[in-house]
């Protein structure tokens, strides 16, 4: 019998959607408080919810061998003061929707001047300034696992160019290029001609601050910088230089370094920066219940769960 | 010994183009001013531009045997005053990809809530309301013709159910289902449920008026209605009536009865009206000018022309 602790805002839909699945053998715990978890602790062999939560427990789930995120970015739980002699994976494969949907929502806004075209239409203004279009241009992308993959897709549905870094995988056939090896040595050939920059790289030691300095001073004038990934991987005030220069046209921003953005935030009164706190991808329980559903059952047959993350890689 | 008038406002473009193609046993003469080319009219056995201007001069083009509209709509050519004794062609083909960008962008900018998030950002407000999403919801073509089409392609990558009007045709596998026969008796059925009405329909004596008050009351209350189309499809007083009354969502309208649509018209005062100003889908010399030397290409060989325009059926 396993007893599986579900920690979450969202506790009872994800117990519910579980329960629905008449998965056998387990014993389910769910709460949206990580202190009501804590006190029954170490009676949990499995553990499955949201990695800011539950890394408030994690020292007193000593039985845990096994824990499922609801999130793709499990950084609080990759904390070397915490233990990591447990499997953890998290949620992967159900966010490249979401963001293709956002990162193309503001991409096709800024090809069909939708800004603008508002602007006229307030001042009540026939405005046939004609559109930009996507096809020919060049979207690079930071990363390219499922996430990246979609946009990918996406970007030659719309007859753009894909250049892609990685850290060494070449597994979309949708990416027309791919760059590997420190960015201070492929940055530059990644980054030049590139109409739009995604950032949908983890949040790592080694990603920290990756989009720098030298990496937007290689993007031409017309580049927009969009991030829909983690905040931690933007030298936000390079970023902000950059903008305010305008060594780049804009930024559309859905992660920073500090959440929610301070308010005294230079990024709130730049005209050239789109704000959109934190909403680009949500983890929706009917989307990720199914991965603990899933895994579940590898982990009853025995088998290696889907989306294990390496603690020292970071994701 | 082939005499080709070319009349448009993009004529030394389009000269140009058709130079660089080295057509044999041609003569080209361009311009933008019809009454230029009115003064030599009789001399020309072919002609290439834009209904509006050669309309004015199709009486005087008493040779001419081919004409190749630069734009989709020829509905200036159709008056039934003017003769009919030669062969129309027009664009066709070449304005699926933009359609799809200027549609697409309104669609997911309504489901991103693009605008929503830049009145937050304007007001310095941190706003985590989620985004609705694309997939699932259901997306009414009226007419799948190449453009239709190309709807209904990106509508699919975007995981959206689709329902299309045609008078016959059944082309696209990207639509789930189509309707036929008179709206009066399959509008009710093709409305239901939809969450996106766009209207892609040529301007003909049969579709004038056909999104009516009838049409309109058969959508949900959520459907936002769509036209990149052409104006005289829609009847401009129902429809401004179902978004004062809040029988339907919002609407997205790049074309009019009238244009430029005039000051004083209420669909410039309607919070729940977007207006684009005739700018959708542009007639590009690079995309139009090979359609011409195509067909030119074709009528050397003795071979049926692309893109014939019926002048009863009027497209």
């Amino acid at each position: 019998m396993h007893t599986l602790l579900i920690l979450s805002r969202r506790a009872s839909d994800y117990h519910a959607l579980i329960e629905s699945a008449h998965l056998p053998d387990v014993a389910i715990t769910s709460t949206t408080d990580p202190a009501e978890a804590a006190a029954r602790a170490a009676s949990f062999d499995l553990a499955f919810g949201e990695p800011a939560l539950l890394r408030q427990v994690m020292p007193a789930l000593t039985a845990v061998r096994w824990v499922q995120s609801t999130w793709a970015g499990v950084e609080p739980l990759l904390d070397p003061a915490l233990r990591r002699d447990y499997i953890l994976t998290n949620a992967r494969g159900v966010f490249g929707a979401q963001m293709s949907e956002y990162v193309f929502a503001y991409l096709l806004a800024r090809e069909r001047k939708i800004f603008e075209k508002q602007a006229s239409q307030a001042a009540g203004r026939w405005d046939p300034s004609p559109a930009t279009r996507p096809c020919g241009k060049q979207l690079g992308l930071l990363g390219v696992g499922t996430i990246g993959a979609a946009l990918a897709r996406t970007a030659k549905h719309f007859g753009m160019r894909v250049k892609g870094y990685t850290r060494a995988s070449e597994d979309s056939a949708d990416v027309d290029e791919y760059f590997h090896g420190p960015l201070a040595d492929v940055g530059a050939a990644f980054a030049s001609e590139l109409d739009y920059l995604v950032c949908v790289m983890p949040d790592t030691a080694a990603t920290h601050h990756l989009v720098n300095e030298a990496l937007l001073r290689a993007l031409p004038p017309r580049a927009v910088f969009i991030n829909p990934g983690r905040g931690g991987v933007v030298d936000e005030s390079a970023l902000a230089t950059a903008l305010q220069d305008g060594r780049i046209a804009g930024a559309v921003l859905d992660v920073f370094e500090t959440e929610p953005l301070p308010s005294d935030h230079v990024f709130w009164r730049m005209p050239n920066v789109v704000i959109t706190s934190h909403t680009a991808a949500l983890s929706v329980p009917s989307d990720i219940a199914p991965l603990f559903i899933d895994n579940y059952r590898r982990l009853r047959r025995g088998e290696p769960l889907q989306y294990r993350v390496d603690f020292e890689r970071g994701y």
